[in-house]
């Protein structure tokens, strides 16, 4: 079919909307494909639900090419599954809540792991049922704090949800790596550059959940990247490349630590000036010395605890990565308060000896490995100890994952350097494990006619956001460019020319390409032809035919949007021609 | 595509579930079409979106053919424009309203005109982009009171709604009646029995609303119709045919009315009791009287007015039609306190002189034509008037469209009499005019240069809902049956042979007709053939082709769902022989 831009609903904007902030969300204003209903709540219009659509296609030919079978729940979903596995309380402000004439409560659905938990166990009872993979393409809600950046993170959204359910850990895992395998095709037929992040550290197995991050400077999520092995992993899954432990023959070979009187001293940048003018015989470094932060921590329900966390004094905590370590503890920094209670704690000078003798849990960043030496506190206001030695003069409760990541940090796998970039989460896969078939107690008769408790995973694709993702990453100064595979049209014919043959040519020309199958926009108006090539430039279809001048020598021009070539062919047979050009 | 049960998310019922009370309710969940999640919100299972998605295709198909472009709103909407026409308010319990976080309200859209309405008056601001017609399928909610007959009336449910905007009259009935042609072919295609019904009495306009309904016992709508004419309409919208006037002459020669001592006569049988005994000359019925009904009415925000309502004693007085005819304003019958109030009422004995002497509005049924003849209340307790005539000796205010209709009632068009039904809401068009446009001041400038206020139509049509219509009209005793155009399958294929060689042809023919382009639905479980059986019927697919024991002897069964014919066909030559008899 052909669409004529004087019949088409769209009006293209000269200026950027006042409240956006990224390139995506200006362009697709401006080019007409949305427009803002309310923070977070967009209209799509004709062209932006047709870029939409080829999205939500090829997400679904690929779940289905591996073997998901499409459902659909409804949005509005009853509190009660909520409930049971707590997850009514722990979303806090982050869904929106309502209730119906009769009082009930209601969530209107941000991920559906209960109600797909529920429908399966309430189908399904036998191992010969499974595996068993699920999806829906659905709109979702969540009641973000700043909803940012257009349709990037709105609080009305289109997500592919997957559930995956298997008798066994094997059958988890062939699932997840089926994703895995979907999710890239997927992407690679979108055009999009991405990586795929480890999302939690190695602890659990090190491939149990990965996310997929478009590359883009705007995006909300950080991670690092060692160029030379490909490692890739969110900030906060990072693990630490741990240097070996010292052998014992060469700690033994240490001095014994010692106390000194280091004046006022509280901060590392005061500690490390009083090093190097002590003569310790060589250069010290805030690297050199043993940093301790002292924090409270409380799971949910629980007491609050102390805390104590051993850095390398060079190095901050990191929030994001403390966070997750603890999860899903909460934890506070201790204020004045905090350390009145407890006076063996000596602001400045906190020490492992004095953590340790007191009973508070203390736990080491992993490059503290045994026979590591530090300058760190002696407990005492004024005084550090000097060649303290990580198992030999303190043994530490554990090591946590919450030091800051620095590009230039030596990848896990040792293979080079890490460099951090941002990007965009569009797709997140994860091994649930018994999470919520434990909640629900679903189980099916196993082979051996004993109960058994179903594994599963869940899997998600922001599908209205690649809209976005696919304009920031595609876009260029004169407006957006699609990849042929979600281009609203595959081909944008203008009409640069009054003569009355030339317009009729025009509209042949458009009627032939129709006729091989392709989609077709016709811009027929009675505009400018620089209007016209500044719109058709914004709008950002792949090619673009123009009949313009060259129509009385028997010639059409054909441009490409993404390289800007533009080259003259013969109007007759300009067909064959454009739909060569247009065969990848 | 091949889709195989063994591997098909797919369990079907034996028996009812508890709580469904029409057939496609407990046939769509016997067959594993949809389920339950809460009252009014059902899951689509893979069988029941295949249909919903087909239902979906065509009805966008027959909108893009009579020009409509597809855009989607947010079903999250903010208060605002809806406060703006006092919506907000007048959807009452009948809608879901929330709160975001920063304590905002809105509401879970169940039309929107609003919203329509602003964008165009966005985006557009000349008489040239017009005629302008958009659309979009989308989910949408009511907080129904009583949801019920599952997806029929369902809470979350999906709908058509489109909008034409034109600037003059002539360009809204031209939207009008394309969809009007438009809603016919997409009931056509998917072989559902329908009535287009008047929405609204003749008085604004005739046409300027119809209803589609399809034929169903279980509806909740009421129509009447004339077999001899085609004229349909609701219950509500019925125009009452109107005896002529008497000539005037005749009337000159009627007796004048004379008042009677009736004795304890209150109701109307009574009163035909005493007259009939009373030796009048003639045999006296029911509609002989007039019964003169009291109520009280406020128009929103106003004052109660007493109302009498003047209707021919054989019948009552409909509320629903009473309902319509007063809309908006509402009303309530008259209490005993309120009868105290006004002495001059005269329970059982009211009559239109009294009535019109104290200044009650008094409105009758359009049967009391200038000349009739009454036998009605004196205005005094034991009294009656006989031979009263109306336009003689009682002038009323006017008329109203408030009395039953009845089976064989003649229809307004006298062609003959008028017989009731009951029908399902598929679909609703509506020639709004500026209601909403008034209330935005959606104008645009003219062709004169100067503003024109657009007018405007809204069209739904309840695609979730027709998967039930259709199942409704479809079944048979044995299960679910789908016209071809909507079934989930084109084929079912069910393997009903143990024997190894009989299995692998099921499969080779399966394959076959996929490589055809049909939706193979393929039972290769290991199920007996008495329940594949079973379960072929019930689930509806409307050719089904049996592998059984004729194979041994070269023969496959083909058999046709909706007469239940089934024919032996040569194995060998099968594919081609399905594909012709699946071809319309």
């Amino acid at each position: 079919m052909i669409t004529r831009m004087s019949e088409l609903f769209l009006r293209t904007l000269r200026d950027d909307p006042a409240d956006a902030e990224v390139p995506s969300h200006k362009l697709l204003i401006r080019a007409g494909y949305v427009r803002p209903v309310a923070p977070g709540l967009y209209t799509w219009l004709p062209l932006g639900l047709r870029v939409l659509r080829k999205i939500e296609k090829i997400v679904r030919e690929e779940m289905v090419a591996i073997g998901g079978q499409e459902i659909l729940f409804p949005a509005l979903l009853p509190k009660a599954p909520y409930e049971t596995t707590n997850r009514w309380t722990e979303y806090g402000d982050g869904v929106f809540r309502l209730k119906d004439r009769r009082g009930n409560d209601y969530m209107l659905g941000p991920t559906h792991e209960e109600f797909f938990t529920l429908t399966v166990k309430g189908e399904y009872s036998s191992y010969k049922d499974f595996p068993l993979l699920m999806f829906q393409i659905q709109t979702k809600y969540r009641d973000e704090a700043r909803p940012r950046a257009g349709i990037l993170r709105g609080r009305e959204f289109i997500m592919k949800d997957s559930y995956s359910f298997d008798v066994d850990d094997a059958g988890l895992k062939t699932a997840y790596h089926a994703h895995r395998e979907a999710y890239q095709n997927m992407f690679k037929r979108m055009a999009i550059r991405y990586v795929i992040v480890s999302a939690v550290s190695g602890a659990m197995g090190g491939s149990a959940s990965e996310e997929f991050l478009a590359e883009s400077e705007i995006g909300e999520d950080t991670f690092v990247r060692c160029v030379e092995s490909g490692y890739a992993a969110n900030v906060e899954a990072v693990v630490t490349a741990v240097p070996e432990a010292r052998p014992a023959e060469e700690v033994a070979g240490l001095p014994p630590a010692t106390v000194h009187d280091t004046g006022d001293t509280p901060t590392i940048a005061t500690l490390v000036e009083w090093a190097n003018s002590a003569g310790l015989g060589r250069e010290i470094t805030a690297a050199d010395t043993l940093k301790n932060v002292l924090l409270k921590t409380r799971v949910p329900g629980g007491e609050w605890e102390l805390l104590a966390i051993g850095v390398p004094g060079d190095r901050e905590v990191d929030d994001k990565r403390l966070g997750a370590a603890l999860e899903p503890a909460e934890y506070a920094l201790l204020d004045d308060a905090d350390f009145a209670r407890y006076p063996f704690l000596k602001k400045g000078y906190i020490g492992p000896k004095g953590l340790l003798a007191n009973g508070v849990r203390y736990l080491v960043d992993p490059r503290v490995v045994d026979g590591t030496a530090w300058i760190t506190g002696a407990d005492e206001t004024g005084k550090h100890v000097v060649g303290l030695v990580a198992g030999r003069d303190f043994v530490a409760d554990g090591t946590i994952e919450a030091a800051e990541v620095r590009d230039g940090d030596l990848s896990p796998d040792g293979a080079g350097p890490l460099v951090s970039a941002r990007g965009i989460e569009i797709g997140h896969i994860f091994q649930l494990g018994r999470k919520y078939t434990d909640a629900f107690a679903a189980d099916v008769l196993g082979e051996d006619g004993k109960p058994v408790r179903l594994t599963m995973g869940s899997y998600g694709v922001g599908v209205s956001r690649l809209v976005a993702v696919i304009a920031e990453q595609q876009h260029d100064e004169l407006g957006l460019r699609w990849p042929a595979s979600v281009s609203p049209f595959d081909v944008h014919v203008v009409i640069a020319n009054k003569d009355a043959q030339a317009r009729a040519g025009a509209q042949e020309l458009a009627r032939d390409l129709d006729r091989l199958g392709l989609e077709v926009l016709l811009d027929d108006r009675t505009a400018s032809p620089g209007v016209k090539f500044k719109d058709a430039e914004l709008l950002g279809v792949p090619w673009i035919v123009v009949v313009g001048r060259g129509w009385a020598d028997g010639v059409v021009e054909l441009r490409n949007r993404f390289t800007g070539e533009k080259r003259e062919i013969a109007a007759d047979g300009a067909v064959a021609d454009i739909a060569a050009a247009l065969t990848p």
